[in-house]
């Protein structure tokens, strides 16, 4: 893992240290960013240096050969991801300042037992009276937080912070981390429908396969607030923004393409869904056995609808078996199962989204040459596939209508509506997929939930009652 | 209940229109605030008045009085407490910018990778590097909203979004709203301590006796985190720190006097411990029934504890009876339970704190001239027992020394600490509690609540690893 560090240096004031400083970070696999002068005297400056490390077990090393530099002094190293996390990412503040007995009143009691009383007799009054009508609740039980595995909901915490920052900057949302420590699908369903009330939607993330799927079906069904599990269908909306792009690239249709899709968990089963809703006739879904098909169903639910549904002519084989002719390459499982051979046996021009991270299924630099479009789930790449292009549209729009649940259109229309942020005179092989920073996305895939939400019936409008 | 109102009127520019709508807003029971200038044009003006209703019933009345005077048209009439409740009271913020790629490396993935593998190995590094240091969670199941009773939920959450803004201005702790749709002790139970690990304690809110001692009890025991009630123990606090007060004023001691409490519910059964704690030795609790006396003790647990461990003459009778020769009452109960008459049956210079809400036990208008020491909890009176004065420093100074626990000693110490605010040259009948906006407090509380925790064993302090 590389890591990125501050070095504060005391230099000599003599001529040529800091170039010597300069090419032993070099030489240690390190690569620099700003240099701030802290302090100097006639003897002697202090300088910090941004340090990025390829190679975090390198730093003892670095550290060592920078003190063996004659004239130079190591005064601290600090770790910028470590101080960007000290006191933590989020935080709880009054929307309006409270400074006097005036301000308490209304804002406490006994003002505010006017709005209890309020809402008691019309609840949904609360949208517009509190903070269900702009908060989601991040709920995890840390079961498979990130590519590291189950690591519990303390060491998810950082995760769910970062989501509520990634909420609030791209789409305003107020999102709570709520990390639960019980795993059991009852006990998480519990824990969550009992919190529900002060939520206007509930994000699941980090949740292992297969329980995910039960709970987020369990708790839809329980709840009347939208319940979306990002590892799914946040993946699945961006990764068929991107498909709707890269075919027009590539000048072929949803409905006539071969897609192979590498890895049955949350990402692979909501995938395989969105392209079926999508159009796309033909889907072979690898897991670690191989290529999933109906005269061979594995026992997992999740993974049974896939048998059921993709793989019309139940192919057999290994994913570098069933590759061979496919038009599109989707990998959500792990890195290396692909090399240069492979993506040579698919079809011509072929589509390869390698997603898995941080080391995709195929290496980039590999198959330039002869990939018709390549994603990964990286951003020093281009057509990085980040789900925050995704979530944050979509709750926005979610609940600004009060939607009731964020269902298969919605998410259809999501995916349309992003993949048209692109427009034509900008399409090209790398460029498929806006970036997250790009300020048309939220309001674009937002007004396409919304409608969408409405035409489906799970939209609700409650009248205006600002006046008294 | 009183209204708060905005309200904008277009005056035709005659002379002494203004003074007419004044003259009917005093008619019908309005006070007014401030009068805003909106527009003016020859002929016309548009004025916004701020008008507190003591009568909500008399607004109809108003508004046509208001209508009737020549010249005079009612644009529009707001409610202050709903607009300052509009889109709710709080929001999550991230604490830092978030403005670019490197921003969002260090924040979330990959950066965020290494902050979790950190907090797996050393879970306690999560008080330094997330929001667990800093964080309370606000839970309540609706059961007893402020005085109102079991409005649920969805009700209570103004209240909850209330007290985290109280929790920010005066402690700038992050609090978040839990607000539980389930109302069994086990239920509550269970979801609080599945949502437990990224806060730093429980703030215990609006919950029902008997089921909040049971809550609370068993909460802290299970979670290693403060668990506190604040109906109880925040009412307890502030109670105490004026009795310490009110003595020095009557010049009467803690271990002398003979205490009357109204009310055996979650604050009067914390109000009697905490007495009991600070030397009290004489003390009668009185329920609707009556004196609780150990020769017929109540069913309930909590009143049981009371039965045993007060009244040790086992006096009997009602309220009223008990009263005379009390050297303090203490009224958590409702209104209108004591005269003038009961007063003057007690001893001489008597402190009567009458804290039912919005109407007090007995009036203080009726005892001025008789009273030692009044306070009530409302705001227009002087010595406001009001629970913010000890919460916010309650919980800053079992954050700051991750205290496991909020103990009976660092309540006492809380109380004593929060008595002192008012200095000697300060102190007299009508000032024997600091006022919540005093910037004190806070910092008073919370030292003499992390010097407690610590004297206790309860407190946890962690190396410091800011650096790598």
């Amino acid at each position: 893992m590389s890591l990125n560090l501050l070095v504060r240096l005391k230099l000599s004031n003599r001529p040529g240290t800091l170039a010597k400083v300069l090419t032993v970070i070099a030489r240690k696999g390190g690569s620099l960013g700003a240099i701030d002068l802290i302090s100097a005297s006639p003897s002697h400056v202090v300088r910090e240096l941004m340090i990025r490390l390829r190679d975090a077990s390198l730093l003892e090393e670095l550290l060592k050969a920078l003190e063996e530099v004659p004239g130079v002094q190591v005064l601290r190293v600090a770790d910028r991801v470590f101080m960007r996390h000290l006191g933590g990412k989020i935080e709880i503040n009054s929307k309006r300042p409270l400074t006097n007995w005036e301000d308490l009143s209304l804002v406490y009691t006994p003002g505010v037992a006017e709005v209890s009383e309020t809402i008691a007799k019309d609840p949904n009054k609360a949208y517009k009276l509190t903070m269900k009508g702009n908060s989601v609740a991040i709920v995890t039980d840390g079961s498979a937080v990130l590519g590291l595995g189950n690591l519990g909901p303390l060491a998810a915490l950082p995760v769910m912070e970062g989501k509520s920052v990634l909420f609030k900057k791209f789409a305003n949302i107020d999102a709570v981390p709520l990390c639960l420590a019980v795993h059991e699908p009852d006990q998480i369903i519990d824990a969550v429908a009992a919190c529900a009330p002060a939520f206007g939607g509930i994000n699941l993330e980090d949740i292992a396969a297969p329980k995910c799927f039960e709970i987020e079906e369990r708790l839809s069904q329980l709840l009347d607030i939208p319940v979306f599990h990002d590892d799914q269908h946040g993946t699945a909306i961006v990764t068929l923004a991107g498909l709707y792009n890269a075919l027009k690239v590539v000048g072929k249709e949803m409905a006539g393409v071969r897609v192979v899709i590498s890895g049955a968990g949350a990402a692979g089963v909501a995938i395989t869904k969105i392209l079926k809703g999508a159009g796309v006739q033909h889907i072979i879904v690898c897991d670690r056995k191989g290529a999933i098909s109906r005269d061979n169903p594995p026992a997992q639910p999740s993974k049974r609808w896939i048998a059921e549904n993709t793989n019309e002519a139940c192919v057999h084989g290994s994913l570098k078996d069933v590759i061979a002719g496919a038009d599109v390459f989707i990998g959500v499982s792990g890195p290396g199962l692909l090399n240069r051979q492979d993506v040579m046996k698919m079809a011509e021009k072929p589509v390869v989204f390698a997603l898995a991270n941080p080391e995709p299924e195929v290496e980039p630099e590999e198959i330039y040459d002869i990939a018709g479009v390549i994603a990964t789930g990286r951003s020093d790449y281009p057509n990085q596939i980040n789900n925050a292009l995704a979530f944050p549209g979509v709750f926005r729009g979610a609940l600004d209508c009060h939607a009731r649940t964020i269902n298969d259109k919605m998410c259809l229309a999501a995916a349309h509506a992003l993949s048209g942020v692109v427009t034509g005179d900008q399409l090209a092989a790398e460029n498929v997929i806006p970036s997250v920073f790009n300020e048309n996305v939220v309001q674009v895939v937002a007004e396409a939930v919304k409608k969408a939400a409405r035409e489906t019936g799970v939209a609700r409008e409650f009248p205006n009652h600002a006046n008294v």
